[in-house]
């Protein structure tokens, strides 16, 4: 289906000057000009991550960036505390028990945020190595305060590791100042170019950790990937995915000429305007409104609709294309995501069309 | 640098059909659309994989889809025999290790291939699960004899483990009938797209091996990749590189427009053309003719050259990018790939460029 607006969690929308250099031949990864490339691009993401460490480029979905902080930086037993609000916390706590650690899910409850009180008790009265939580919870359309939930790691001196898959470029996160160990995000959501790249990043906490770490792991090796990247021709252990590398390299540059504060202004912006129209067509938000995300905004389906009838209505008369719900909350939510590239007249489609097939499937 | 010709082994070059599609808007994973082609997709692999075994995709590189078999049927402490013939056996050999497989590096020599009575010799002798081997290792320039050194593994019931990162889909590799247990290949080498994907296959016995694993896994888990793939809307666990899903679905297709017979019968060419036109201008093949590869060739650099300024001569006047050699063979060798989209043309300029650059740099 042609022309068909993504208004998704990820796969987002790519502009077309990033679509262009996707098409371009892959440039071969062992030449200069793809230093040269490789260069700018870590560049950007350290702007982007707002680090000083440096920025690893995996070849992977998002997950696999979530695995490589696990099997890096921990060692079998090791207990960590999982903050989870939904799906992609849930992922985070599975893939911790596949690595064998001593994980323990701290469950909030899809719709909700962190309670900062209940996880202040927790981190004070456990011996966590680690915590980890997911920035933004596509799932449910909630963002964590993870400025303060990482003030309170730290305060007791437990690792702080974040999901930012679906978040970083798109709301402020700031990995060196807030005190955070581990970064983690993707190609495919606020970056603004097509899926296959997760990039990660680690704090000197967390790479003095990785000595120790007894997990297996190969492909995904930070420390042989890290020393790829202090190259003064940097490049990966294995042959990356040069042409979303190309995509990523030029659509970071974008975002940077844009200015990371200007786009967090549009964001928003876009999910007040998306809240507010939700509301006049007497429609319900998932979460409350001081935690609703701004990248991404779940409604709850009223019973006299289906949520597939509402999708697939705005597909076939709009081409515009949102979601509905994951696990617990399949057929009881939709979700419109409104991150990464996005104009006024892609949202203004959507919300019109989300209007027509409410007034028209009621 | 613009129009270049990558004369290497992956990323070659994509033919600008495959590039069209590559750099389109990217699908998103959970849709009609999407289900389709990756069924066509999945049904396009499994022909040149020549298996009725599903084939799984991987956003990942090969080196990925090497780890991902090792992890899936392999259990702490298993006994495998890793027959290496140059940097990619050793590859095997090393990830083996990282988890903690008791893993015996069986060493060729860089140059040479696998010996068929020497493996026997070992095999019959150890008691080994199962043997890892490389089929083309690229850097050599060496094709190992994988119909016959499955047939000897069969014959004491030890798994065979074939990467074939470099070989499917451009040299004869038949899993079912030749009974190899797991076959990886990935998206840039032979099957003409860009880099980003790993595919791999698992016969019915590794299947059975995978049930007792107690390898850590979770992004590369293959069983959960497996059922997304038995849909009947095909999927994947995590988001995956729609866009070189998309570029191989197109280029698997056109693979086997012209067919796999026809392919192989090029490739033939290509080779023998390359190693006479190596010793009509003097120099010699890396490996014995008998056992070189016919989708890379490695040739040794006489003593008055610089293997770097051969490379850089073609480069810098005919916009043809060739390899030097990698770990022990850096400065001694060089490599001409002639793989996956390679049209009379482009090798013909490589050949006169070689020439040339011997001619002048003597």
């Amino acid at each position: 289906m042609k022309d068909i607006i993504l208004m998704t969690p990820g796969p987002t929308m790519v502009p077309e000057e990033v679509r262009k250099v996707t098409g371009m031949q892959p440039l071969h990864h062992r030449t200069p000009d793809f230093y040269a490339l490789f260069s700018r691009l870590n560049n950007n993401l350290k702007q982007i991550f707002k680090t000083k460490n440096e920025v690893i480029t995996l070849t992977s979905s998002g997950t696999g960036g979530m695995e490589a902080v696990v099997a890096n930086i921990f060692s079998t037993g090791d207990k960590v505390l999982v903050a989870s609000i939904g799906y992609f916390g849930e992922r985070f706590y599975d893939i911790a028990k596949a690595y064998g650690l001593d994980a323990e899910l701290l469950d909030f409850g899809w719709g909700n945020a962190v309670d900062l009180n209940v996880l202040e008790d927790k981190l004070g009265n456990g011996n966590y190595k680690a915590l980890l939580v997911t920035h933004n919870e596509t799932s449910t359309g909630v963002t964590n305060n993870v400025k303060e939930i990482a003030k309170i790691a730290n305060r007791y001196g437990v690792v702080v590791i974040v999901d930012a898959v679906s978040s970083l470029g798109g709301i402020p996160l700031e990995m060196d100042e807030w005190g955070i160990d581990a970064v983690i995000t993707c190609s495919q959501k606020c970056l603004m170019a097509p899926p296959g790249l997760a990039f990660v990043s680690l704090s000197e906490r967390a790479w003095q950790m990785a000595k120790t770490s007894n997990l297996p792991k190969y492909y995904f090796n930070l420390k042989k990937a890290k020393e790829g990247v202090l190259k003064s021709n940097p490049d990966t252990p294995a042959t990356p995915a040069v042409s979303t590398i190309m995509a990523v390299s030029k659509s970071t540059e974008m975002l940077l000429n844009t200015g990371l504060e200007e786009v967090y202004k549009r964001q928003v912006l876009y999910g007040s305007k998306v809240r507010n129209y939700i509301k006049d067509l007497g429609l319900e938000l998932l979460p409350r409104e001081e935690i609703a995300s701004n990248l991404i905004t779940a409604i709850k389906v009223p019973e006299k609709y289906k949520a597939s009838d509402i999708i697939n209505y705005m597909k076939e008369n709009y081409k515009v294309l949102i979601t509905g719900g994951q696990g617990l909350l399949k057929g009881k939510i939709i979700r419109i995501g409104h991150m990464g590239y996005l104009t006024d007249e892609m949202l203004d489609k959507t919300l019109t069309a989300l209007k027509e097939a409410v007034d028209t499937l009621k």
